[in-house]
């Protein structure tokens, strides 16, 4: 058996499983009970899986929000931009490619009186950072790093020079481009950036949002004051310390990941090329993640 | 060492963490994947998983939306209903001692244009059904069926009966009540009500909304379509395993912990009396589900 979709989900490395057994049978207290040992292990394991999460991203871990997954922290990314933006800057601006999770919440923005501007991508599927109309009035461009299709990557530092040159964010799904490349928060130039464990050996129902140091954005889920007050509800803490291994794995082995994914993905399409002549293989000429075909 | 820290979480069970384990070396493929093996297992686990909690609830599965835990599910339910109603109920009712997951997101009610009644208590924390001000204009009556502080139960039954008599939605909060008491949605006459599996053996970071049938409210995570639309994202197949597991179990040993958690409450409260004359119980002379003090 040859299991072949792993941009929907990717089988839980051992060493995860390993940590979130642990977690489960040793460190299971709650995070915000700081007044006893149970607690306070919790939290430092906590912390622990947030600092391996910002290593990945080489980020700050005080800028790393748990979250369910993907679509929560692109929810909260882009509805909590616009909670605070709206009166000022009301457009919104994203590729037609991208996920649901971008333009199903881009949708409601729209609803709420924000001007969302979807734009066009060429026959491989990207977007012209030079032909993106931005402006002072736009708040957010929102693209994905890796696309799921396809692999094809967008141009991020090109898409966000061009939204920082008119004062707006950039909001990087990166979802699909874990544990394939190598990933700088810096290097991207994003502003906020969403991930999800379950791509790249950790569980499903645990992710993060990326928040450079000093943006606020509005909470969107409202409670017990966790996660600096961003997202509130006691942590999936079983689910946060697995993905905090994965992040480990995946920066540790970056390098020999992406020759292993860059080698299977030649084969394959050498070999479909070969047994179905005539097949087009979408952005082929285009700079692709491995691993998406 | 005696952990007496059960009302913010309890630890795992075996048979949870063992189904949970089960899930991520076997039954990892993404539920959404229907059109393989490794997807239709991973629906099958979701399945089965929500007809356990269904069955702890005496509902059926498909009134049953998985959350990442009691907070998105108030969250959920309150502000899913308000999206609808504000315009023709823009009232909700809410006991002062509720949670924060409750009060904050009824906070946000009131921002956008809602009437939020907060209703007083009695010494033991109680409301009086008779005295709360429902109308006509009242979408919603959110209370918990038992304070997380004191034990003190909730008369749901009589809130419901005065909800309906205007047409408003009764939601309970059950967070802490599960594992406690038998929890029937039918005998609550509640139509939405919250709970968590962390507070009763199952793992941190996932919960669910009971939503009594034929009952819409506006989604609050957008994207792929998952819960039937109500919550998108992909779910923590995992954790909602260990979350079944510890529904069938909290179902069928539902007599013997009660007895058990009753004895354990009664012998710490006279052993406190004993030691510190003059102390007060909170809510003793009320009803109580036993095992917090």
């Amino acid at each position: 058996m040859i299991y072949a979709d792993w941009a929907s989900t990717a089988m839980p490395l051992p060493e995860v499983i390993d940590a979130m057994l642990r977690c489960l049978r040793e460190d299971w207290g709650n995070p915000s009970s700081r007044q006893h040992t149970f607690g306070r292990r919790a939290l430092a394991a906590l912390d622990t899986a947030r600092a391996q999460v910002a290593a990945l991203l080489n980020a700050h871990p005080d800028e790393v929000v748990f979250t369910s997954g993907a679509t929560e922290a692109l929810n909260l990314a882009i509805l909590g931009v616009a909670e605070r933006s709206l009166a000022t800057r009301p457009r919104f601006l994203a590729p037609a490619t991208e996920h649901p999770a971008v333009l199903e919440p881009l949708a409601r923005v729209a609803l709420a009186g924000g001007e969302v501007t979807v734009l066009p991508v060429d026959a491989h599927g990207r977007v012209d950072a030079q032909h993106v109309d931005c402006d002072t009035r736009t708040a957010l461009v929102a693209a994905m790093l890796v696309n799921n299709e396809t692999g094809v990557q967008h141009d991020l530092p090109a898409l966000a020079a061009r939204a920082h040159d008119h004062g707006a964010l950039l909001l990087c799904d990166a979802t699909q481009a874990m544990g394939k490349l190598a990933v700088d928060v810096g290097a991207l130039s994003a502003d906020l950036l969403a991930l999800t464990a379950h791509k790249f050996g950790g569980p499903m129902g645990v992710g993060a949002l990326w928040l450079r140091r000093g943006l606020a954005i509005s909470p969107q889920l409202h409670g017990g004051g966790q996660e600096r007050g961003i997202r509130a509800g006691t942590p999936n803490l079983p689910g946060i310390v697995g993905f905090g291994v994965a992040a480990e794995l995946a920066r540790t082995q970056q390098a020999e990941r992406h020759a292993h994914l860059a080698a299977l993905t030649a084969q394959l399409e050498a070999g479909v090329r070969t047994a179905l002549p005539g097949v087009i293989v979408q952005g082929a000429d285009a700079l692709r993640a491995p691993g998406i075909s």
